[in-house]
């Protein structure tokens, strides 16, 4: 199942493998999509749970190197593809924010907002993610402050945090104010974006902005 | 409250602060220690907002950089300190599953392990993070192959996966299977972790192995 030369993204449809096939679309890299049939269970075949011992996509095979856990994905791949574009290089402070949302993006985005979906808010301090109330004001003031996450400049932080703020805006479970869906706009106006939604879930991208 | 020069650490007693400062230890780089007083609120004061908008501990700055999310700090600090030594390079195939298990940290063992202690457990697909006997299954199946998370060299992954192990382990929030226990074992057994724990959190480290 794994290739052994070349780039391929392990996908499913409507998944966050939407995020790594954007990431990659920023990039202009060429890659092959190995699908998992999420249906017939193919995400716990031993064979894929060699590339992704988790069970879960998306993962990708580069070479030899294999790598799962969405922000990874896009760290491992800005820095092999895109060093000093849209990942600042490790020598520049900018590097700093932008592994911190990248790390926010699986740390915090994503846990808070599904618990917070579930109606479960667990207290502040008692938890290493905090509240969704924290969560929301914390990304609606860094988004009033820069056009992007980590700065004035698009990143593949952009990609990671991003793309599943746009998922988790899809599916009602961010609140629609404006730095959020402007974000949002800015992105889902990129062509690499738009290339990765056709590919990769047809049905989802955005909610209107405004 | 920021250092224009040199790194500084923006830590709590008995915090995920522990892990950065195992990280600057193991890569032997000075450091200034800032403590935030979580007591006092010091956290959510608006001078700390300006390094970690989310008000948590730890955080870092470095000359103009300022980094915050646990394995951020890691995945910054063994790239400028460490690269090619405790982070494989950007064309190492390592790198993946470097960066795999480090965001693994964040994204899965800290928000599942927190979720089960409050006997919150979500079904399998339903998130991003799966469930928590997926998550002990994985960990022990990778410790069991390799004497360290990335593989046969210890590497910053560990300090970032086997310092949330560690303090999850104390606190009763992972099985005591002889896996985790060994593993456990062999990071506390560090100088750079026991300087670690001296200095930032001396009643924990390590439940006895075995």
């Amino acid at each position: 199942m794994a290739a052994k030369r070349g780039i391929t993204l392990y996908h499913s449809p409507a998944s966050r493998a939407f995020i790594a096939y954007w990431m990659l679309e920023e990039l202009g890299v060429p890659f092959d999509v190995q699908t998992v049939d999420i249906a017939k269970g193919e995400q716990k075949d031993p064979r894929y749970l060699k590339i992704n011992p988790s069970g879960k996509v998306p993962a990708l095979t580069d070479g030899a190197a294999t790598v799962s856990e969405t922000p990874a994905i896009c760290i491992f791949l800005a820095d092999r593809y895109g060093y000093g574009t849209l990942a600042p290089r490790i020598e520049d402070p900018r590097r700093g924010e932008y592994l911190r949302w990248m790390v926010y993006a699986a740390s915090v985005l994503d846990p808070v907002a599904e618990l917070h979906s579930r109606a479960i808010d667990l207290p502040g301090g008692a938890t290493g993610f905090g509240t969704y109330d924290d969560m929301v004001r914390v990304l609606e003031t860094a988004l009033s402050r820069h056009e992007y996450i980590a700065g004035d400049a698009f990143t593949a932080a952009d990609v990671a945090l991003g793309g599943g703020l746009s998922m988790l805006l899809y599916n009602r479970k961010l609140p629609e104010s404006p730095a959020l869906l402007d974000y949002n706009a800015r992105l889902a106006a990129r062509p690499a974006c738009q290339r990765a939604a056709d590919a990769t879930w047809p049905a989802q991208l955005f909610p209107p902005a405004g």
